[in-house]
């Protein structure tokens, strides 16, 4: 792909994303409506996000299992909020064979009416309901909590207007699901996976986020209340990147989830889920890359070094491959993920596009005048800087400088929603703040569900966060005067 | 769960079985027909498969990919061979929301008529169709092969009769698949993975495996030919391990798979695809085990070392867990996953019954005079038999142990394999050899599709698989008397 092929974000920023994701071969359009398929460097880097959150939810005592992609009609219906979040939006499995049918000369395929379903089954839109009817039965005591899972798995929910990454009919994500003997552990449970969300997000994918409580309105479907993460995306609006839900006794109470206590008491357990999805990949994109393709924070980067070299004629080639593959041996030794691209009917130029459109932090260019200095020239994915590397110091150079463009992405991400955040008291400058190009206001609200909803027609934007660590600050809401206890976050939102 | 509630694999191999699986928590049954839960215990195990086989896939040059679950009906279709493979075993989405309706004094739910899709769409039974439609487009010339990809998946089969592991609606699985500009190339592909799954099969979960081609009439629906590697379960039937077909040009005839050769024209690429599932979870149980509980191979068991401190009364409880744990820390530096088990309310016995269940290869128990003597008490979980291992060289002495394990699962399975495994000629015999407990026979046999069913109807016996290096041996059938090339294996399957 050329570099041509990029729309720039300023021109329009919901191509710009489609270029810069179809551009990195991250993901492509398939034939079923509102799926993707995820290609190779897509789906490396949601490989490595999984092992980074994977590793920390098993430090954190959960363990990870699998339950059915199907569940039972009835029992979404089980919990009524739950199902009215979700009906409208799910994939329902009403039959299972097909025949075969003359249509004209050909014969074409269609569901088997003698093969209906009594019971019609959903795919999982969100895994409670399946799971915690198996929670019922293997729940007895209070020595049988608390209960820690996860599970690793593709979700559908059938969405009208589906984006490559941000939102799909199908996705994969993590949930966790846990059942506890109170409402404080699971309570602690819940800010906890918050926790772990948030130094994701910050320390692996370079992306700050505002941490707090979803409105009533925003809540999850059957929550008693919803934590979330908000970041803000290089077009100035929210992108919810993870939540973690306090669940109280809700469905514990409709599928009979209960336990004798020490005294010999029978009680509902407390539960939580939390999870982050494939739509991390879609905040990645938004967070840090520019109109010559994706950037990719190092640490999450599939390829983190592209080493070029640089040769005319045959006999430069071999000695300048040949140092290039020793250099890429020992990067790879320090650890690194490292390709060598010795392809060789393309110019460099091509090269260095096609790694930029990939997003490698590090380009290394590696000519005859290099080798002659005992140099490898370095290049930023960043920034753009290069920096030659004395040849013996290869490692340790490429190791610092990953880590310094590691910090700097966040640093400038950091800033990004610094420079575009605003405290705002009145209501002309909040609607004027949310016409393009919007920005993070941080406003008084009376938090009152139909003044959210007027404010959501006025101006696109709604609550994204009621953030934990706001300060008091009584005052009159932006919309409609009333009182306010504090200022929340509203947005736009992805 | 209590050790009796194991019955004897001699008395009911189908209950034995079951009571394995549900005795070690590897999985339990679903509210959903014919899908099962896999518990963590059992998606542990699965997990350490995965990254043996997921190693050894990279390693061959192949990449991880996620493609749509939901594939259109129509595509299923476009191979004749292929839908007719799976015509009747597939669950088939038609609506995509709930509607609430009014039932007695209740509310039920029920899919809402006006959202029928215009094409019920099929969850994937396996993913040929849905990923050759994306090969068409992204393969243009020469250079863009041999194209090496692999997804791990979950797929659904609508299966009639279902067994945990063996066969269920849902299972999880990898599927790779490859496109290469020759039929040879192709070739290698199909037997090089063949390959590695023998590998993993025979050095990992030490199960000795026959390899080598299926008859017509068991070869995959829409490939020119199969490959499989079969193993003997304890109650002496077949059991197909994994799966390796060359597809010759029929996808990429009905998908337009093609590219542009060196000289300019163009061609159909020559296709391959291969698959092992949770099945294999299965096939260790059935494998191994014994009536005590399940029995894990040390490469593949979630817990390798269970350390049982025994005590009595506070004092020796603080001494004896503290040199339990560090028993545990030291081997856990090793490499080895241990778990401590210091649980307080249960006696040693309850605890040594409960690590038999699950498998565990080795046991360390530590009481008051393995302390004195300086010694820890290693039981192995295969013959019972207990080695005082002393404490300075516990880590070596354990991983001896273990590698010793690893090797005498295997023997013992090759060895029983090989006493139940009889050449027979005559048609009497084979009959007989046929009625329980039975085995597998090497007979001859002429390749007629009629004359397999014949045998099958009388024996409930199959072709299992046409062995690769069997001697050429011309003969006559066992059954119709007609010209036989060779011998081939067969027996009852699962």
């Amino acid at each position: 792909m050329a570099k041509e092929a990029i729309t720039p974000r300023a021109e329009d920023p919901a191509r710009w994303y489609t270029d810069v994701v179809l551009g990195a071969e991250l993901a492509d359009y398939s034939p079923v409506k509102g799926c993707m398929v995820i290609r190779p460097h897509g789906y490396a880097l949601w490989e490595l996000l999984r092992d980074e959150l994977d590793r920390r939810i098993r430090a954190t005592g959960h363990r990870n299992a699998y339950f059915p992609l199907f569940i039972p009609q009835s029992f979404l219906a089980r919990e009524a909020e739950h199902v009215e979040g979700f009906a409208k939006e799910c994939a329902i499995v009403t039959h299972t064979r097909l025949r075969a049918v003359k249509d004209g000369d050909g014969v074409r395929v269609e569901p088997d009416p003698e093969s209906r379903l009594e019971e019609p089954l959903v795919v999982r839109p969100t895994s409670e309901t399946i799971m915690y009817s198996m929670f019922a039965k293997w729940i007895q005591s209070y020595r049988d909590l608390p209960l820690l899972l996860n599970q690793w798995a593709n979700i559908v929910r059938w969405e009208m207007r589906t984006r490559l990454f941000l939102r799909t009919t199908e996705f994969l994500w993590q949930e966790g699901h846990t059942a506890h003997a109170t409402s404080q552990e699971a309570e602690e449970e819940v800010r906890r996976m918050l926790g772990v969300y948030r130094e994701v997000a910050e320390e692996v994918m370079a992306l700050p986020v505002l941490v707090g409580r979803k409105t009533e309105a925003q809540k999850f479907a059957g929550a008693l209340h919803t934590y979330c993460l908000e970041t803000m995306t290089l077009d100035r609006k929210a992108l919810q990147a993870g939540t973690s839900h306090h669940l109280g006794q809700n469905f514990a109470r409709a599928f009979g989830v209960k336990f004798q206590d020490a005294a010999g008491q029978e009680q509902l357990v407390w539960q939580t889920s939390w999870g982050v999805s494939t739509r991390l990949v879609g905040a990645l994109v938004m967070g840090h890359s520019d109109d010559d393709g994706l950037v990719l924070p190092p640490r999450l980067a599939p390829v983190q070094v592209a080493v070029v070299p640089i040769w005319k004629g045959d006999a430069e080639r071999t000695r300048i491959c040949e140092a290039a593959h020793a250099a890429g041996r020992e990067l790879r030794e320090a650890g690194l993920r490292v390709e060598v691209d010795d392809r060789d009917a393309l110019r460099p130029g091509f090269k260095y596009h096609e790694w930029e459109l990939k997003g490698v932090p590090v380009r290394l260019e590696l000519g005859p005048r290099d080798l002659e200095k005992g140099q490898v020239v370095a290049v930023r994915r960043d920034d753009a800087r290069k920096l030659p590397i004395p040849r013996p110091a290869l490692a340790r150079g490429v190791r610092e400088l990953l880590d310094d463009i590691q910090g700097a992405l966040y640093r400038r991400a950091l800033a990004f929603r610094q420079d575009h955040t605003r405290s705002i008291d009145g209501w002309d400058e909040f609607a004027a703040f949310h016409d393009d190009p919007g920005g993070f206001a941080r406003s008084p609200f009376c938090g009152g569900r139909a003044c959210e909803e007027a404010i959501q027609e006025a101006t696109r934007a709604t609550v994204r966060v009621i953030e934990f660590d706001r300060p008091e600050e009584p005052g009159r809401c932006v919309r409609c005067g009333g009182a306010a206890e504090g200022r929340v976050v509203f947005a736009r939102a992805y």
